[in-house]
């Protein structure tokens, strides 16, 4: 039987293209996403056409027991999950605070913080028994430092940020490797940068910027993914941050005269 | 008229005592908290036998409105508030994460986080109108690490701390200081860390521990507040941690023979 | 007999306006830099017309024996050091890796960080003695980050505030205050910046962001830096960052279309 | 030809395994380190049987030009150097401030940070001539916070930590990918951990903790290495951290009664 890799959040961006990854590398990957039935039967066809195995479900992830449900009938089903791609954002574009509306603001947390909470209660106690097991936490630059207009991004970033380190330091001592992947920087992703900046602008930027390797590519991003969770257990990486060569990291600013030196 | 410091969290430790220190520095100070009308009426009390003006309100901040309305109330009663004390934090001591209930988890959310967000909402339109303004925010170290039996509290912590930041990156340049101050260690508080741990052992970390200020006294901390709040704006802070003199910082590790260098 | 003040890089900004706050606040201040005679002998003179008592001494910091000798020297004549700033950075511009030079990177560390060991070795015995005293530490953004062009600085910076670090774990309990300030953003300072930028964009710099507050003014950090060394031992700052309002913090960058979030 | 691997401070553990691994990937390596030419040509001998090409070169990284005179050398006999691992520390012990020599202070700034600094100006010219290459920094735990006694390392790790964020900022965009890789935790490693404590505390360590994976070995080390190394340039790590399983990351402290929260 193979083992499973359930990836939450499985768009055309990132976690469809970690759940190729993993079904290449011989795992039965189950997506979840919110909604785009057909993109998602798309993604399910194409693992199954490279020889792989899958299975999609749409789920409403801050519905109560939509997680939980999600989990209990893929370890019923499918098999104990050996990996979880907790790939969810709250990313709703910037945003001033009074343009920011409370459902907004919760729902960025509903999401993308109570979502792992729900997730790890879930799935880590199988993992527990079987004394292994992986959660894989896609993260954002905004988990690291608060711009402005990210307000519900960055608070559910930054909560989600210490989770990781809560869950970690309970679970790495019995066999659960909890990684957090900073993700700094626009990846080539048109389920959710293309949404937010629009077709056109998205379109720009791929012929562009993306031309010469400045987007995150999700196939490259999913190498290291497949490295982290495959790491052996005496050389674990907790957090690593991913960004395209060309890109200067979150913490730098372009030098000028009266730089901040 | 008084510039108006309205408190939320005013407990018997750092909340309560810093409302005294701004009241005898000349402000009229509001305190609000959940319960105790006692312990609450008697810190006014103590305001007003010492020359200063005070009022009090027990309030449940994560009900809807609770925040606003107090916040409303406070500028139409009190007079535009100068400085905004969020003292309010989701520590419920160490569980598993299988101990920790969702309720639980949401609720540190609500109480740390949300809350804030509400009250940065609500008393922030003021504060530009009259191009200044000042939000203190006590944090922990949770804010900054997340250790182990953390869950709620750690997360919490660091989605407030990522909002202090985009709070700060959108309403600094208008005029309004907001700072995250790190309380990094056990704070003399009965009713805190006192509730916490027990009446017994509290007295007894009393006596020995704060014998020596091993215990981060709140009137010392107060005057932090008190400086921080009134920094020349040529000169803000916006992050800074306090700790007692004999205790190690949190990012510190005993030395041992096997310690990890 | 007064407390004694010994500032390291006493300039006509940060450095030499702490030593005029610590004389206004009953300390006698010994000022070291290392050059311009007339401007040090122009700070004594001020701080002795404004009713305090100080001395200034020309040292080289770099040369073997410089900062031992003064120290030495100044608790024999003036007394035991109870507040030690030691204000001396290693700023040189922006220079590409190929265009700075050995000589550039070494001078740097001995100044900034080998320059803070010295000086701890010389000063710290006594103070273990007393059982108290301060160090207060100037630091920058390089600390934080590494911005291109900075590989000096940044790496004399970064080192540095790791050994003040290593300096309060094990004095802090020894009853050393050790602190380590960020002061993040352009400081209205002609010895310093001034020099950097030259007199023609520093009085423009001056006109207009400095005319509203937009420049850190040495006046009102140095509020900060007597706070800090006073604080009580219950409840000590270890690290701290100081920018005027306007500014934004290094970890933020401004929003874009096409911004990294 | 084959791509070249400079290893600058190829111990026993991580320096010598990742040569070793570069090898069996198709590299040419060149080992360099201080002592013990004994263990330097086993290493390239156990290359060699396993298929690999390798040389070894002792040198002293601190003597003015060894490390320039190292890299032309490779460079002009096995050609451009693709990957410099750059495995050089300056551990030496815990040690109080007062028990820290001058001379061991600068020691370990010149090896460790100086060292990097000088490696990465006569190396990185003709990777940007090339187009590409790569720096991979064996880092410590000393680079993120500083502990007792750890003065003279943890100056020199932070300072060097620093110096990849430059080296980065400036090279990233002009195709050079600087890796900054945190080794939390004790290595399995007889030349570095092994001598420091001793080898029969060493030889229980490995019988005891190692048994059960809790030593990071430096083979699985050697493989998030090579992982690295080859990131495609739209997805690179710049800092990534590595652990034993069972070791608790450097932020974390074990759950007590009285713990800091």
């Amino acid at each position: 039987m193979k083992p499973v890799c359930l990836v939450i959040g499985a768009g055309a961006g990132i976690g469809g293209t970690v759940a190729k990854r993993f079904a290449q590398g011989g795992y039965h990957v189950v997506l979840a996403r919110r909604s785009d039935k057909q993109g998602l039967d798309q993604l399910v066809c194409d693992i199954e056409a490279d020889g792989g195995t899958a299975e999609g479900h749409l789920i409403n992830a801050v519905e109560p027991s939509a997680i939980e449900t999600l989990i209990k009938d893929t370890e019923t089903k499918a098999g104990a999950i050996a990996v979880l791609v907790f790939n969810l954002g709250a990313q709703i574009g910037t945003r001033s605070l009074m343009a920011t509306s409370l459902k907004q603001f919760e729902l960025g947390w509903r999401m993308a913080c109570f979502g792992l909470f729900r997730a790890a209660q879930a799935a880590i106690p199988s993992m527990v028994r079987k004394g292994k097991g992986c959660f894989l936490v896609t993260s954002a630059t905004a988990a690291m430092r608060g711009n402005e207009g990210q307000h519900a991004h960055a608070a559910a970033m930054g909560g989600r940020r210490m989770l990781c380190q809560t869950l970690n330091a309970e679970f790495g001592p019995k066999g659960i490797h909890v990684a957090h992947i900073i993700v700094d920087g626009a990846v080539d992703a048109p389920d959710t940068l293309g949404k937010m900046i629009g077709a056109e602008r998205f379109s720009e930027l791929r012929s562009t910027v993306g031309a010469r390797d400045g987007l995150l590519d999700p196939v490259h991003v999913a190498e290291t993914y497949w490295h982290v969770a495959h790491q052996h257990r005496s050389a674990w990486t907790h957090e690593l941050d991913l960004r395209p060569w060309s890109e200067l990291p979150w913490w730098n600013d372009k030098p000028q005269p009266t730089a901040k030196i």
